[in-house]
């Protein structure tokens, strides 16, 4: 077969363009890279020539974000708070989208070649062979002919477009990282129950609503004749997996600002948190629900449980490793002294954060969901280990890249809908795109949180609920999900669909929180930190917090403050203590000096925990001594017996109370639990500590 | 003609192997993307498969890192001096690269096809007519044919080979800003004359030095028969260009912990820092030199001028926007309030710095050199306008992104002289390079030091002259530069010998500094900061430091400490009173309300100016005042009347003391100079201000 080399116009991207600076150097290296080799002087300045332009357009990025920026600070100086710092770096994009659209245009270089060749498969890696000289070529991808030759003739349109793969797995790892290690993790775990619910069986409920009436829509458009491609079942509910994941992002920053009451916003937080993950997971158990009968789309029970079965094992694989790399983590930086040198702590943090993500997409999981799990674990036990400078630099490290990548991801989005040349803008489907959205949150929200409400004690009011109903907004993740694949019809009319959702949600519902919760006359101006103290609550109200919990996360707590803390950090009651006396040696060797040492002023991290009625007691310093050697605890597999001496209901003290609920001995104040028998070593003075203070502010506290 | 596919082994590495995390996560993107539009289920699977691949390969790195991270602590915990975290990273490196040479053995991969076709040219962009299907593919580079079938054999170690780019367009930029932004300017600008003349002149007459005995070698071997292939004069000059850029990491970061004589190391770093900039573009000018008849490789005056020309623009382009993004990136942070938000200032403050890479790659200059002097006029103006907090995350952050690369590159030096796969080790060049070096060094120092000596108040003694000799390591820019293009033989020969070099001065030099300085008997633990207070310094010699700067550099201080300090920064004297009264509007508008406010108490960031003895001087409270508006300042352009009301010789003093050198009034102690004519607003006020501190621990300092 003989090769014809015509000349083509239109291809997809040959450049990803990329954006944040390790990117965007990238692209300069693969640009002059390329030219390497080659002592064919035109070509070498032909490069030269696409280096600059990538430079240039990535200037354009560069110079959008220093703008956003710079308008965010504007707004936050004059106190506007109708728009967010993320609606706004979409208004840029946009602008500058339409501007790259109707303003320049930029003639297609017509260097791109057609060979034709009878190879079956397409080789990762191609030697072509000119007048005897060999030239490397990588694959870049399938080219879909028809669209060639149509619509993506500007260059300037495709140097902006980049590779979607981007979005997963440079721009959304330090946002989720962020969102796990900057959690709330006292509400989140109050309730936790609740937000599990949302964010799985709420996320499936919405992700089948929203399929179901997609597939309703579909079929309509389908006999109305509008519909111009295929458009399967699974099509439907992959794109209500998509949208089905809100974003913790926008609303989240306003309620933080606001100071909205704490429990709607670890719910609010939380299940936007967890449903990314959710989404992700199940968007790619739906591509990979094949049914037996190939390219069928039907409906099949085998191939259904089958994708049932890839998204748990993908899930549990993905959280089991994001959970191992920081506990690995900790124990590092529990074992070494690695605490004197800061930089060194905070680089090792970093590295093995990211190797999270490597390791995950190595062993076929996700690195984006071990992502979130890493940076729970890591905000929860390493944390505790790290040097207060460590601390500082770790959140503010993360908090950059977090605000770099959201900043980015929201105006590219915004230029997207004017760079993207294959846009399938169907009103019909639009329409019924949003209600589907509505009705699917509606489908979340309000029977779970009756369901949900049958067995808390503390209720999710009705405006609660109107108020999540309202801000689902859907953004980042919404927006890599369905960028990820424009390949087909349905895809691309998704992809469109899916970017006005974004901006509608952003825009109006991100923007309407505001007068939203007024209207709602929801309480606005809680400090999520200072809410018990400032409220008034009894003994009682306090034990409702407690038993909202469900039994097995009781049992996990008592779990984690008695063995995991102890073992993974320097807190906690030492390990002496509570692992039964067989294990002494190794308890010994495992208990970090300072586990003793904090015995007596035990307040870490999760002084998150510290109900700050703490306080009162140590004022009037009511130590109560109770024996309780009876191994009656809820799950002692072994006879343990459990020694804090503690300043009240701490972490540790509330702890306790979930353990003991049944048989709580002192009501509030101070506790001291005695081992009757066990010979280990316990400090027999019964120190006061200092009041409970949030972890940034004690510089003491873990110091070697 | 026919298109032939024949199977293909072994040819240049088909995907960059990307280290650092951002790096890495784009390789995870180049390979799934690839994959992207293809519905071939197959060639999918195959895609995933190298994802995980990469992923797996890029742990190894992550590891690698990792593990000197925590060595590096080791060596810190127990005082192990002998050998620095560099040295370490690529003992690591080696180690790993032995492994991966002798351990591993992953056969290639036969999906390489070799096409034959009639082009003339070689396009970046092929389309391949695969059976229907179009399949898009990128140019790599121009493989040599011979080599092809030889030695890249190993699918693994191709693997870890990457893009040499990558070192100039992700990994040098971090370490070259940090350099220029931690730089100590007060010592720094103390000895800029003999700075400039080792970094430019000791540079270049290094480089033709080593250039002229590579010359005399290779002409000698070329006799001998032990020449390979081609060995021009302009590789010569190259070598000696790549080679001659010494190292600001490894003996600084020892001088820094030793505490060596301040003036020494301020020598020593100036000059390595900016020899690094002086050396890249040397090179490339050098690349650039092309006599007029093509490939003749002679000498040739014009082409040697033009090549001159190029260097010179090329600099001072460079130059210019790299400071000029600084001095933007000051304007912008002193007239808005975005100090207010720490998280908003620091990322303008990255991508400020970060598009001065952009802007001088998309000129045509050289990104490293213009961050080099934008971190130079951050740390300088910059700085003094960020918030506190500001202020440590960008150190933290350039220095955590310096740490990584820096190790990175160290580590990745170590691997590639096992994993690369074209060395040309010939032992007589070897040798020659070695001499060729050491005579460079020498030819470099002694008669440059002899030199400045003549005008030098304060003379280099023979001691530092053979500290500067021993210390001048070579290090991550001369192997970014000599891995940069391995293409011809001479190049891999020169790599090849430069690798030895690196790992010669690295091991040996950077070692045997300590038993070097114990044995030149010079004193070790000054501190930089205090060295003033501790040492006795009488009025002479105080007055001796000041001299020491020639007269243009006496006239920098004075223009930057009245015009360009007021006008980028909050601190400085008011520009109303350093202007004439006609700008009075002008500099009313430009100057802001904290330079009046600052006025009583300036020691912002250039308290790295202030001689100690300030403090002793404001306890004494010896205020002249003394009346000096006669217009007789040497730079006086136009009258102009100073006010500086300050405690003692702070920055300001300093700055005055040079310009008033001829008729200084006020011999030490706190000066006012109360302008007589001109209807400025003064505070009438002399305040006295607390003693100096750090920047660091002064809160108030340009609090709104």
């Amino acid at each position: 077969m003989g090769t014809a080399p015509t000349h083509s116009r239109g291809v997809r991207p040959p450049k990803a363009l990329l954006l944040l600076p390790f990117l965007l150097t990238f692209v300069l290296v693969g640009s002059r890279g390329e030219s390497h080799a080659m002592d064919n002087v035109a070509t070498e300045r032909m490069a030269e020539e696409s280096h600059r332009q990538d430079s240039a357009n990535l200037l354009i990025f560069i110079m959008l974000l220093t703008l956003t920026i710079l308008t965010i600070w504007l707004f936050k100086h004059r106190r506007f708070r109708f728009l967010h710092e993320t609606g706004l770096a979409m208004i840029y994009g946009l602008l500058v989208g339409v501007i790259l659209r109707f303003g320049v245009h930029v003639p297609q270089s017509t260097s791109d070649l057609i060979l034709s060749c009878a190879v079956n498969a397409s080789p990762a890696t191609l030697l072509v062979n000119v007048s005897g000289r060999f030239y490397e070529y990588t694959l870049k991808g399938e080219v879909s002919r028809s669209k060639s030759h149509q619509v993506q003739d500007d260059e300037m349109l495709r140097k902006v477009t980049f590779d979607p793969e981007v979005f997963f797995n440079i721009l959304l790892p330090p946002i989720i990282f962020h969102a796990g290690y900057s959690l709330k993790r006292r509400h989140f775990f109050r309730n936790i129950g609740s937000i599990l619910a949302y964010a799985f069986v709420g996320t499936v409920i919405s992700c089948f609503v929203i399929g179901l009436i997609m597939y309703g829509f579909v079929s309509f458009m389908k006999v109305v004749g509008q519909l111009g491609g295929d458009f399967f079942f699974t099509d439907c509910l992959f794109f209500g997996a998509i949208v089905s994941a809100t974003d913790p992002v926008t609303v989240l920053a306003i309620f933080n600002e606001l100071k909205v009451d704490v429990d709607l916003y670890a719910l609010l937080f939380g299940e936007s948190v967890l449903n990314d993950a959710v989404a992700i997971v199940l968007s790619s158990s739906i591509v990979a629900y094949q049914p037996a009968g190939d390219n069928s789309h039907s409906f099949e029970a085998m191939a259904l449980l089958k994708s049932f079965g890839i998204f748990l094992g993908v899930f549990s694989g993905s959280l089991a490793l994001g959970v191992a790399t920081g506990v690995m983590t900790a124990l590092v930086t529990k074992f070494t002294k690695l605490r004197d040198f800061p930089l060194l702590e905070t680089a090792l943090f970093f590295l093995m954060s990211w190797s999270t993500f490597l390791l995950a997409e190595a062993c076929g999981f996700t690195g984006v969901v071990a992502v979130l799990f890493c940076g729970i674990t890591q905000a929860h036990y390493t944390y505790n280990n790290l040097s207060p400078d460590s601390q500082d630099r770790t959140k503010q490290l993360f908090e950059l890249l977090n605000f770099l990548a959201e900043n980015f991801i929201f105006s590219y989005m915004g230029l997207t809908l004017f760079s993207f040349q294959s846009h399938v803008f169907n009103p019909l489907f639009i329409i019924g795109a949003f209600m589907a959205v509505f009705l699917g949150r509606a489908a979340n929200i309000y029977p779970l949180s009756f369901l949900l409400n049958l067995g808390r004690k503390n209720k999710i009011g009705s405006k609660f609920q109107h108020v999540m109903m309202f801000a689902g907004l859907r953004g980042a993740m919404t927006f890599a999900l369905s960028i990820r694949d424009t390949a087909t019809y349905a895809r691309q009319m998704m992809f469109s669909t899916t970017l006005l959702i974004v901006f509608f949600t952003v825009w109006i519902c991100g923007g309407g929180t505001m007068p939203m919760l007024s209207f709602m006359s929801i309480p606005v101006g809680v400090d999520s930190d200072q809410e018990n103290s400032s409220a008034v609550l009894d003994g009682s109200q306090r034990r409702n917090t407690k038993h909202e919990s469900a039994w097995p996360f009781r049992i996990w707590y008592t779990f984690d403050h008695n063995y995991l803390k102890p073992l993974l950090t320097h807190s906690g009651p030492p390990l002496t203590a509570t692992l039964p006396s067989c294990c002494g040696p190794l308890a010994r060797c495992l208990t970090s000096p300072q586990a003793y040492e904090n015995e007596g002023r035990l307040h870490d991290d999760d002084s998150d925990f510290v109900l700050n009625d703490a306080n009162v007691s140590c004022m009037y310093a009511d130590v109560t001594v109770s024996t309780d050697a009876s191994g009656s605890h809820t799950i002692n597999r072994k006879r343990s017996s459990t020694a804090s001496t503690g300043c009240g209901p701490t972490d540790e003290g509330l702890d306790q109370d979930l353990a003991l609920a049944e048989h709580e001995v002192a009501i509030r104040g101070t506790r001291l639990v005695l081992p009757m028998d066990d010979p280990v070593e316990l400090p027999t003075t019964v120190t006061l500590p200092p009041p409970p203070s949030p972890p940034h502010s004690d510089p003491r506290r873990h110091r070697l």
